[in-house]
């Protein structure tokens, strides 16, 4: 179950060059190559001749030819050359897909050419503002479902018992979750006030005695999600809408489908603190890299258990909220583009300050 | 097909601690841990809120945490906490398995609980007598159906053919085997008299000439065998009954089907000879892992070639009687199961000195 | 889909000892030995009783004993012993296959055994004259399907593409390509006159300037191919009969369909230059190594994509009448196989000097 009309991460900008490259995204394989500083190309993957990837091929300028029989196509799809012959077939084509690059983010629309939309594509003001810091992280490659991946960033309960030394402590353990829908948005929060600073903050808060702390989770449909963490010193009293004023971090994932067992998470993070510090981006990795691995080895787990057959259906608990409406918004957007109704595609763009 | 209404062994009593150990046994995964000398727990191994396998938690106390959200069950099953909510949902707990450890041995019951009955656990009186020696072997794992491996363990006539420099030799090649049913044992055995000894005994008998040796296969359904071997000079002229004055050696195998293509068969023996001296344990363990292996290797390349498309049954010989009786044996027990009738457990203890 | 009745190469004669050797041709697993310089016996690696493969027995005389109880068969695949018991059962036997050695190369058929005929077996004149220097090469082992390994053997326009510094260049890019069938063999061809000399006859052609060249592509139906390709300067304005006048060679390739996606590809060469120079005969194989690689990875990229689903039917261009051809007689052939009425074989036998 994909949803197609809407922007998906092929990779951070660096990724991509003047080589040819497999990337798979809903399990369709496209090849991608940059042409220029700001442009990328994917195509199909396939010759419509003897289904040679053209990623194996080689770019003559800009257009790419076949490794084995020299068809060449163009940026477009449309084929220029057929060795042998001098017309060529209306059917010698490959499929184009729309790729934008944004905040140096690659991202390539998978659905129904006349929805696409540029100003859906996911952005938010703090990438270009000089009190934020914009640090890129890695990619964490899962095998498991999206949507399991996706849950699990819009599942705060679940950070007191599989992140206890970075991301939560024992104190948010009882904590209720609240969870809202804001648009295309789902938000399920958090605040744990009068508490011990939770491992990442202990580095990087200078707190001298307990904080009051929060997590919010974005999760913007179908699979971006921003998390948006942070502490201030219980002194502060800090108000909800007051969170610039304390230690404030988004960490953004951007989940790219490979296929139902397969899914790739690129994670970076802004933050209003440690402007301009290398090493504290090196050091704030690191304690993703921990956290993740953590959540990798858990949806990595549950995927195998999935396959296995069920006797019994699983149950589900009162922090499942975000999740459960995560799965319903997911399963009504599916359904809908299998109807013939064009329909508004997915907005990604949204407001962290209120 | 599996007979579920029977003590399985889950491991030697070294194989558990306070860690929690994931086993498999019938296609059911279970958690297992010990809580004391006596005591090994076994729930099913999977967490019913998002199937989280608990063995990826950790214990607090004798309870067991999920290592997802946090639910926490007890060595019953019950789950005694949720974290963000106060009650407990009726459907919140995991299977518990009946387990018991006897003779450095755990086994444990797969079926249904009313018809458990500890008396039926696997016993021999040589397991606690002065004039034996006991001594745990290893596991054998084989990537076989566990009938398969049953079939090989009343089968002495492969002995002469896939053993030939341990526990068989030619002499073996034409005699007649013996094969009869006492209540839940089938037995399948030859007498080879008047032979040169085979490689085993020529190391641990001081045989100086000929001898007549014995293989009495028990196999106690469903899948537990004692293989009875021996050996005695000529000159002594040993009746059946009589084998206590020879060189009597007891292999047990316990095999566990953990699929239908994977067995681990645990093998062990009780001797009567060569008492307190581990040096010739080891010795032993010696050649019985060259003799296991040569099976490993027979029982695995039938397994591949059961997967082929088949284009003739397979024919049955006159030394198949022992196999064939134990497959009908087992049809017979797994469709007795399948019905609405309880039916009497199956029987492991047996009495081997007339 | 494969053809039955025909001769396949079940490997090189240097490929058979004493030794028992599964090889599998069509699916179907055998186990193969020499008996004698001129004879290697093929019988179904499949023992009647519990199925143990045959070539993990081991060679009584030219019986062979089956590792697990002994059963016995001969060369014919007739039984001969069973252990413990008088009376041989009469489906104790296993299939014989017919083999014939030829050339220093082992044929079996796979067929029809009231249709099998040796004078069908593949043979050229040029395996016996002195006039030709004769090399077995080596075994390609391709994970793909063997009519797209045949289909690549017919096709002359791939070599500018897939082989750019060995049998081909861009001189022939858009020269076309002649199809032509001629019983039960396919020839398509291409001459390329006045062009620089491909990589491999620079380095054995001594050639100062241009040359005209040529392939032809005899494909044997339904898995032998020869591919006659040479060069002579363009000054003898060689005709087409006069081919052996410039330096030519043919290329064999004996394809061996393992199953539907795994194809063994021996491949060796005669030729009419450098003869009895062996440290020629181990530099073309190090080209033709070069080349085949390449077309290796072609045809196990190709055989991935075909596992994917399907939107658009493959296109079918100029350049494919040759494997077009070559499927069509196939398929054919295939279908003639699955009536009842008995028809011809195949032909592999061919004249090249017209």
């Amino acid at each position: 179950m994909y949803v197609r009309n809407a922007w998906y991460v092929a990779g951070w900008a660096s990724e991509f060059d003047d080589n040819l490259k497999r990337v798979t995204v809903l399990e369709e394989h496209l090849v991608m190559y940059r042409i220029d500083a700001h442009t990328v190309i994917a195509l199909e993957d396939r010759c419509p001749h003897r289904l040679m990837p053209l990623s194996k091929g080689k770019r003559i300028g800009n257009d790419i030819q076949c490794g084995y029989h020299g068809m060449t196509f163009n940026c477009e799809g449309a084929c220029v050359r057929v060795p042998g012959q001098e017309n060529i077939p209306a059917s010698a084509f490959v499929h184009a897909y729309p790729v934008k690059q944004k905040n140096d983010i690659v991202f390539i629309w998978m659905g129904d050419h006349e929805q696409m939309n540029e100003d859906l594509i996911f952005d938010m003001p703090e990438f270009n503002s000089e009190n934020w810091h914009v640090h890129q992280g890695d990619a964490l490659h899962l095998k498991a479902n999206y949507l399991n991946v996706a849950e699990n960033l819009v599942d705060p309960a679940h950070v007191s018992f599989v992140h206890p030394t970075t991301l939560g402590n024992a104190a948010s353990e009882n904590v209720p979750v609240h969870v809202d829908t804001q648009g295309e948005v789902l938000v399920a929060w958090r605040w744990i006030r009068n508490a011990e600073p939770v491992g990442f903050f202990q580095k990087f808060g200078n707190f001298n005695g307990h904080v009051d702390r929060w997590h919010y989770y974005y999760l913007h449909l179908p699979s971006i999600a921003v998390i948006d963490f942070g502490s201030a010193a219980v002194e502060l009293n800090l108000k909800e809408e007051e969170r610039d004023h304390g230690v404030r971090i988004f960490a953004l994932h951007f989940l790219t489908p490979v296929n139902q067992h397969y899914t790739i998470d690129r994670w970076m993070h802004i933050r209003n603190t440690a402007l301009n510090d290398e090493s504290a981006s090196e050091q704030m990795d690191a304690m993703f890299r921990v956290a993740f691995a953590e959540d990798k080895a858990i949806l990595e787990a549950i995927e195998e258990q999935e396959k296995l057959p069920q006797k019994r259906k699983p149950i589900r608990l009162a922090i499942d909220k975000g999740p459960t409406v995560y799965r319903r918004r997911i399963r009504d957007m599916a359904d809908q583009e299998n109807t013939d109704v064009a329909d508004e595609p997915v907005r990604s763009s949204f407001i962290y300050h209120e």
